[in-house]
């Protein structure tokens, strides 16, 4: 295992990675980017953490406690790391199991904001998945759904309180179901584009019991010539 | 009541309209730009056609059969003469009533296109409207709401008929929950920007009883600075 200096670099933070089993993506910055933090905001979660990048870029923007629930003890283990490395322990905190089972650690309607990059893709009987089980489990939809993301988010999160997600474009319509059947109204979208003709990215915020309308989509942003994520959404 | 003939000069096609009492918007140009058209096309019914700019338009770039359906007498005269006057009373017709009677005219799973610019904005006791009749009808779902075009839409289109619609961004999620509800599938959705930070208007292709999946979110196009809409999606 390597320590990856450059990665959060812009953030003033290591993170540890592992080129052969798991990196964080681009799409985790642009979640944390796209996240707004106010002076009411007093607790976050993020689901689905990996190695802990949304933690640890939030943590520059905001001053409170964040907690990352992990299912994978190598990669829960990995982003432990980086919170002791970047001396973060006091404030940042990983819950090594699978975001179903929230109810556990978390009480419920007490959470401000959730956060979530999930798998992407369908699991089905025939998928393509790769081979390899932890990356299978970290790309596609075999230990959770879209389903699960929104019952544990209504569970944690207060009246009101906000879901962030970051998806593929290319599933839009089901993610909109999706927040929909489970009482989300979306108030921002922003998509990514990361080369070529099409948005490959989309950003959401949505409110829990929130009222429809006042919906933004915000101008798209191209991702494929810029030198640095942080302060992308202006 | 002028003719208006520059508002369609990119298109050689001459359209009535009334400085007072109606004038079609950009939308519909948009519309119809976005609307693909192949050679199994055969039948095309644009819904709320208000004096046809959609109708004449799509003329331009198919030769086959186009019928609008326009409510307002008034608003459907002017489109019937722009057709005389085009000389387009050969191939397109248009129908003085409510979408919601579609049933009553053209024949169930016959067409392969529907397209539709509704009227934009909710209507509830307490909305602000226009004190003129015919303009708040052009503008708030007064005759009609999201799901009569859905309902009707489905009635007429043949199974994987295209819908086409061009609506407000900040309806997003309303739109995708109703074209979801009557199992419309999203295929393509193309943001435009008329200035500023949002995107405004959203254009979305559904087919009828498709399957979710490959949905394209198509980079977004800002037309504040163009100075023609014809070919403006590429």
């Amino acid at each position: 295992v390597a320590i990856v200096k450059n990665d959060l670099y812009d953030y003033g933070l290591f993170i540890y990675q592992d080129d052969k089993r798991f990196k964080f993506s681009l799409d985790s910055i642009l979640l944390a980017e796209f996240v707004n933090i106010d002076k009411n905001t007093k607790y976050i979660v993020d689901f689905c953490t990996g190695n802990a990048p949304v933690p640890l870029i939030l943590s520059t923007k905001y001053a409170g406690n964040i907690v990352g629930i992990e299912l994978q003890k190598y990669i829960y283990d990995l982003g432990c790391k980086s919170i002791l490395t970047n001396k973060l322990n006091n404030r940042l905190e990983l819950i090594n199991d699978n975001i179903k089972n929230v109810n556990n650690y978390i009480e419920s309607e007490s959470v401000d904001i959730v956060t979530c990059n999930p798998p992407y893709f369908k699991y089905e009987k025939n998928s393509l998945i790769n081979d390899n089980r932890e990356k299978a489990i970290a790309r596609h939809e075999i230990e959770m759904s879209l389903e699960d993301i929104m019952i544990s988010a209504r569970y944690i999160l207060k009246n009101k309180g906000e879901l962030y997600i970051v998806h593929r474009s290319d599933r839009l319509q089901e993610i909109v179901n999706v927040l929909s059947n489970y009482k989300f109204a979306i108030k921002k979208i922003q998509f990514v584009c990361t080369g070529g003709n099409v948005s490959n990215i989309v950003l959401i915020k949505a409110i829990k019991n929130g009222n429809y309308g006042s919906l933004k989509v915000f101008k798209e942003v191209d991702v494929s010539n810029v030198n640095t994520y942080k302060g992308i959404f202006g």
